[in-house]
């Protein structure tokens, strides 16, 4: 079921889904003899949305389905040998066509699988291979990782404000673009989400598909109680009748009318729908007449531009709802709808020889990226997680870590490497040979609750969340700032490793 | 070229795009017998996007596309087959299945052209015909309507800060999705920007693709000087060189050292980027030694969160760029990432019998919607529009028609029905067939152009923009006032047309 998702996509070569850079690099790197020089790359984002304590990655999936399949295709090709310089000749020369049809995807990749709970400046997905690859792959991997976990992010704080109650993502109608709708139904799912409207996307992934009616189905007929008898009738066991398209209250009388008549048949109403208004002053008196008229268990759902600070909100007031809504302000991120995730060189060597180590600069120290080969280890306590810290595969772990904040040296911590620890990536591709299975997608859903609860609860408060800790290992953060100062000093542009 | 676009979406079947309570609700229209039953539906929004003074319609051709694929096929029967209610058993009885299948895309479609300058509460997309395939393209129209329309308008906002100067859209890495970055980038051409960085956006649609290089390309030589030099090598024609790896100042200096060589080879630097720090700054001194180095004729590229906003304000202070790169705020519509688009029925009938025009009540007027077979009419003086007016198509306009603001009475206009005027709405389906051939793009793109130049600066402006006069044509108003106060009394829910 997975991996019909990008199947669509696919029914032709996505391999220009890039920045035209990207190929301009590529070739000059091609015809400088530099394209033999392996590199490595790492994608990580700088600042959690949503002004949140945690972010929830997704993705992976779709970025294995866009490497199981990249290859430069005859139209690729066709397009790219018809572009010409401002001279009028052609940009690209033939052989170059030659050495990008014939390039087959050799990269080792380590990620973070989906639902992993993570943080700023963290490697998520480190990509070591051939330049030229590792150079086309950014923007791809980017975009295919970008807004998921964007997604995952808010569905998880949202599923949070609703406290245990049903979510069900209804955005498709304001998503951008098709699929905007589709991954974020999917991207809902994993972020805890228990159903989707999306019939595509529930029978693409799987998810539960759910839907009652709309104002529409009322105002085809004559009158409102007829519009629910009617659909009572045909749909017995699936009645949420929405009740805000004249006159609210009055359509609770007609939806509890409806109910009884539905009883008398032999079926119960599941509940019914508020779309407008205010929602915690309605429900609470929905919920008293539907008591008071023998519809204890009928539920109440809510609907309109919910987001968590309106349901945290809602909650607070005594709204007695049961199943939140949620559409637009989930599947666009609405407050911040691009996750900032970036892809930076770290390392580079010609085949053979020591790997130089790579940063760029930036007067901002929280723009200058990490040098080296990386990897995360997630540090615990008693089942609860207490520091991340960033290392370098390459220099290895003493039996006690230290890490630093690296925008603050002067918080530091040690840590047993005995406690219990997780590494965060792990091998997706080893020369370009997938060596990870997909998980299914409830795993990956199960994964972000056990994720995100081996958390301390103020991580994940929505306002002025705690800074869990992530530290880069003291050894790469003395490496990084003699970097920096080399590099500002125009000493030297890279490390050299030993 | 241009229906190569969506078709990797539909090498399956897409009429599942849809939520599911609209398959729920023609299933219960099914069941109930109002399936023969003839409505009217129109896609319009009701708030424009960015605080602004207009927004430009875009989407169609995904539209047409959708529709004119529009079927249910094998695989979507069999997912629908498998659903199953609360108690366990089939959720629709097989012969709907049948009814599905051999359904055929029989409705008149009316809609704007692409390009379209429009305005709230206007029709944008007009659907009559059968009541279930009416209502099961609500979510995929507006799906398809809504997030091109909101890029077009904010790359027209974009654009007009520009002033003229080139806008290259790029972003891909952050878009939502990959429809979110290949839907932005057409829509990005449509509201004014020449280039993409999209690859292939740029072959899908045909869009003049653009790129420089990045600060990894930089960072894989040892020194910045010689990674200029090798790329004004091998891309002689096609160097625009990024100076901000390590320190902008400096990096002019050697982007001035490599242009010198690459003239003495017989070639002229494009220009150079900045993509960091004081942008009108850097770009002033960039500008000076440029000049003064030789260079007068170096164009400046700027990028880094660049919006309307941001650069109508370097504009203010001088920057001397003359190329801006626009990515996250532009593909997103990052403060304000959804149109609100909604679709609304507005008459139904029996087959042969009267319409009943039909409206959605709601405590703001600002959401009850028109009824009627509406059309939009937009009057002309001397070549600039002066008001548009919704009229119904069933009641002929007068002479002198008419307008009223419907949400302030008191603001009326009496229009000559003689002056030069347009009607927005043009035939695009007849009975299920297409009698609309698709424009070029590069049409589409030069009517964003000519519909936004007949219009007063004033509504164009970003601050407290002049609000144009959009009103109801006033027969119309006055049924749908009279409409509201019989829902509102429980006298009417429709009003039957004579």
């Amino acid at each position: 079921m997975a991996d019909a998702h990008l199947r669509k996509f696919y029914s032709q070569s996505l391999a220009l889904l890039t920045d035209f850079y990207q190929v301009t690099m590529s070739y000059a790197y091609w015809k400088a003899g530099l394209d033999k020089k392996e590199s490595v790359f790492h994608l990580f984002f700088r600042t959690l949305p949503f002004n949140g304590g945690y972010a929830v990655a997704a993705g992976l999936e779709s970025v294995v389905e866009f490497l199981d399949n990249f290859r430069f295709d005859e139209s690729d090709i066709a397009y790219l040998s018809q572009l010409k310089d401002t001279d009028g000749n052609p940009l690209f020369e033939e052989a170059f066509f030659d050495f990008l049809a014939g390039m087959r995807f050799s990269c080792d990749v380590d990620a973070v699988p989906e639902g992993t709970t993570v943080f700023p400046y963290e490697p998520l997905i480190r990509v070591k291979g051939p330049l030229i690859q590792c150079q086309l792959l950014e923007s791809p991997l980017l975009n295919l990782f970008n807004f998921p976990s964007l997604i995952a992010t808010k569905a998880a704080r949202i599923c949070m404000a609703a406290k245990g109650d049903s979510v069900l993502e209804f955005g498709l109608r304001r998503a951008q673009g098709i699929d905007g709708a589709l991954t974020a139904s999917r991207a809902a799912y994993i972020g805890g989400c228990d159903s989707t409207s999306n019939v595509l996307a529930a029978k693409l992934f799987g998810i539960p598909v759910k839907g009652t009616h709309s104002h529409s189905w009322v105002m085809v007929f004559d009158d409102e109680l007829e519009s629910f008898t009617t659909f009572a009738k045909h749909m017995p066991t699936s009645c949420v009748f929405l009740v805000d398209t004249y006159n609210t209250l009055k359509g609770v009388e007609k939806a509890i009318e409806a109910a009884k008549l539905l009883r008398s048949e032999g079926h119960e109403m599941i509940g019914i729908r508020l779309d407008s208004g205010d929602l915690a002053d309605l429900s609470i008196k929905a919920r008293n007449m539907l008591d008071a008229s023998g519809f204890p268990d009928a539920r109440i759902f809510a609907s309109n531009e919910l987001d968590e600070t309106i349901i945290s909100e809602l909650k607070r007031q005594g709204a007695k709802i049961t199943v939140w809504g949620v559409g637009t302000n989930l599947v666009t991120g609405k407050d911040q709808p691009a996750l900032d995730g970036v892809y930076k060189l770290s390392a580079i060597r010609d085949p053979g020889e020591h790997w130089k180590y790579k940063l760029k600069l930036s007067e901002q120290m929280k723009k200058v990226s990490n040098p080296g080969i990386l990897q995360v280890r997630r540090f615990k306590a008693k089942g609860i997680n207490i520091a991340d810290a960033i290392y370098d595969i390459n220099s290895p772990l003493d039996d006690e870590v230290s890490i630093v904040d690296p925008f603050d040296s002067t918080k530091e911590a040690r840590i047993k490497n005995s406690e219990e620890f997780e590494d965060l990536l792990i091998p997706i591709y080893r020369e370009g040979r997938r060596v990870y299975t997909l998980p299914s997608l409830h795993d990956i859903r199960k994964r972000t609750q056990e994720q995100l609860s081996s958390f301390p609860v103020g991580v994940k408060r929505f306002l002025n969340p705690h800074q869990y800790m992530v530290g880069m290992e003291k050894s790469l953060y003395d490496l990084k700032i003699r970097l920096v100062r080399n590099i500002r000093s125009e000493k030297a542009h890279d490390y050299i490793v030993p």
